[in-house]
């Protein structure tokens, strides 16, 4: 997707609702500039449980949510399990009220954009700020360079091959869902699904801490069982979803460690999030 | 309306169309100035016959075009006889280009957005900006203050009653389409309905110089023939037309004259247009 498409394909997520589209654009317009990312509409976990933010910038942490007083905003929380949901804990929130004064909703805006403005000018001074490259933003090379993975800084990947490669894999193509870590001795790398199929009933709990992998075939859980190699491993993992464009992604979550206590074949396998961060 | 609604209802004719919403957004926000009218989806009259342009600002006689062109636009002139179309003879028309590379883009936006603000600041500097207001831009005072109505600056009155009283009638109410002007000898003020009904087939050329008039019962027609003193006056015409947001509108079309040569039972009444301006 080109840059302009993408955030073309933003700006569209808000249409029908106007007053959104409006004060979207707005911000959009009158930040102008093109090396800073947008998205609309994205699911956040935060400790209150999951939520919906109608702008966010992920370059700056911040989030924007446009409250309209007068007929009670209804927020649908359209999550499955394959929703890309990021963790907000330590991210910014910003209101924009809806109000009668057309030029007050423009001057709350405009503070806004000024304070947007100031953070971009701060992370500049101290070198850290990054611009958006949309050629770049998914690829190995770019978080082999950072040398680290974080799940506060929601890293992701739109194919297995790239998280792979990410990790010193070194694959031409990738498919699998479990493969052995070359370079990272008693690891594994893992992509579940959490969409359920006929065979499969996988969840994530909501604060993405607890993995529970369900096989609705007794016997074939039973089998993975006694095949343990996987289970006694470290696994970086990589959970499948979709943004809000539709596209897939693999992000993040961190790494997991099966919890041979809880797991049985009525409960499931049940994997546990033992560390946020890992050095490449 | 409030400036507030006015201004979410323009740009709310663009959702679904996402680049224009992207082009009509950026404009708006970057002139970032209230007292610009914009309007959305204007039909306008040229010479070459009646177009659609997508942004349009009557401050400035000035209409943005938006060209996609990997797909071809579909223009559907949605014209009926009540589309409020304005005179754009004299008016600039600029094209803003999709293309592949948003930066692109956003400069010719620039550009243009630079050529309106020095269009303003002429105007300002010659004393002959209007700030636009919407709780007074139909009322009678404006014009009355103005001191003229001309075709060519697209006049209008929201009800009947604040055209007459704009032409010295001084009425509380006011519902007929005619009314014997009590300052101008020998002219009627006249609010043409050209919406087809079980009585009435009434039409406007397309470049607003004829209104044919025509009873579906000859009878009445025939009849009306007999009451001449109308057909012998001069008629200040405000057609009764919709804005592109539904909102009634009569527009001032000039000062039409009957063709008595012309007209006949068959053909119905011809009036034609004589004076495009009048002084108040």
């Amino acid at each position: 997707m080109t840059q302009r498409d993408f955030v073309i394909r933003q700006i569209a997520k808000t249409n029908k609702k106007n007053f959104e589209n409006y004060v979207v654009t707005r911000i959009y317009h009158l930040m102008n500039r093109t090396d800073l990312k947008f998205i609309t509409q994205q699911y956040v976990s935060r400790p209150e449980g999951h939520a919906l933010t109608d702008m966010y910038f992920p370059q700056l942490m911040l989030h924007v949510e446009i409250d309209e007083p007068f007929h009670e905003k209804q927020i649908e929380l359209d999550i499955n399990r394959e929703t890309d949901i990021i963790q907000a804990t330590n991210h910014e929130i910003h209101r924009i009220e809806i109000i009668e004064d057309l030029d007050s909703i423009n001057k709350h805006i405009e503070d806004l954009v000024n304070l947007m403005r100031k953070k971009i000018a701060d992370l500049e001074k101290n070198n850290s700020w990054e611009a958006w490259d949309i050629e770049k933003e998914f690829s190995p090379d770019y978080y082999k360079e950072k040398g680290y993975l974080d799940v506060k800084e929601n890293p992701a990947f739109r194919r297995i091959v790239d998280a792979c490669n990410c990790l010193g894999q070194n694959y031409e193509g990738a498919q699998r869902a479990v493969y052995e870590a070359k370079l990272y001795p008693n690891h594994y790398l893992w992509f579940p699904k959490f969409y359920k199929n006929d065979e499969w009933d996988n969840r994530i709990s909501e604060d993405r801490s607890t993995i529970i992998v369900k096989c609705k075939n007794p016997t074939k859980q039973e089998k993975g069982f006694r095949d343990d190699k996987f289970y006694l491993a470290k696994k970086i993992t990589f959970p499948r979803s979709k943004d809000n464009l539709g596209n897939i992604l693999y992000r993040f979550a961190g790494i997991f460690e099966t919890d041979m206590v809880e797991s049985s074949i009525q409960n499931g396998v049940v994997h546990r999030l033992k560390k946020t961060r890992m050095e490449l």
